[in-house]
């Protein structure tokens, strides 16, 4: 029986999974972005690049059956479920201290890159940069043009996507602190999320 | 006088930059793709970032008058003129020893990845990894419903574009050796190209 594990809000949560499990997202509340990114276990240097999977899916959103590619072109990770409207993000970086600076923030801001930061030193793993998330939920369109909006998730309360682990792998949840910009929903309130590992 | 330096066919090559200097990187032969990289001079963990460039300008390609962004969201260069029709490519990753293996190749391939270290390299510069390239007249184009596709550059020979440096900095070419897909064209030749440095 798995239990559920929480990311709370504005903050980030790493955890260790084994080759053949699936790791089960949660969209907890409905509106919310949960940054995403997964190592390999015993080599930092590789993990999750969404540059590389576009390159190799040809698409600029996995749908289920889609596969996740590292840096160095091995499958990762593979979703296989999903109950959302399938809306999420390969383009934008993580926000980070000067994102929110450049939005206006004069103070420190939770940010998903330190929270990745701080997640994987929860684990005692040190990160050199901060990789290209996979942006679960969110809602980043483009038109034939090449511009990209900002919108709303387009997922409700409970729905859920599942990604299967094709190595062993850590990986790193943000459940995103943004408040300045709706990508979190109109509301633009960041709320906690949570994942079960299935074995 | 500028003068002009050759990027050779299947090569990398770099340069130191000043600020306020531009870099006229020409399409000699017009069908070849660029790969290229900006670090900033003083710091080379700080790099220009495709995923915050599209983040900040809300664009899949730079147009005239567009500014590429570090990983700290910094400007690093400026496109202020083009004389090809603007297609260039942010999404796809250079391409690696893994990408020519995953198409079939059992012997060594000349790839833009070890291009990009080599050509630091021979600056006195080492990488830790391989960040996305902004690829200078590709063509990949997308669909509304998000699919990519490889398509020949778009670029006549001698068509040129300039990026101004917006801060001290190292740029990095790779001429992409990808004789496998039609990214430098129907006949897939890989070429050299050239660049200046303006005052």
């Amino acid at each position: 029986m798995s239990h559920s594990i929480e990311i709370p809000a504005r903050r980030g949560k790493a955890h260790e999974v084994k080759m053949g499990q699936s790791i089960k997202l949660i969209n907890t509340h409905g509106n919310q972005v949960v940054d995403t990114w997964a190592y390999v276990a015993d080599d930092l240097g590789e993990y999750m690049s969404m540059e590389a999977t576009r390159a190799t899916i040809t698409k600029l959103i996995p749908a289920v059956g889609d596969t996740l590619y590292t840096n160095n072109r091995r499958p990762i990770l593979t979703l296989t479920e999903d109950t959302t409207p399938g809306i999420h993000d390969t383009l934008l970086a993580a926000c980070d201290r000067y994102r929110y600076g450049l939005l206006g923030c004069t103070d420190y801001h939770d940010n998903c890159s330190d929270n990745l930061a701080a997640a994987m030193e929860a684990l005692g793993y040190n990160i050199s940069h901060t990789p290209a998330p996979l942006n679960m939920f969110m809602n980043i369109p483009w038109t034939q043009e090449g511009s990209l909006s900002f919108e709303s998730p387009t997922s409700k309360p409970g729905q859920y996507s599942i990604l299967k682990a094709e190595l062993d792998l850590i990986i790193a949840f943000s459940t995103c602190p943004q408040d300045m910009l709706p990508v979190n929903g109109e509301n633009q309130i960041p709320t906690n999320a949570h994942f079960e590992i299935l074995p």
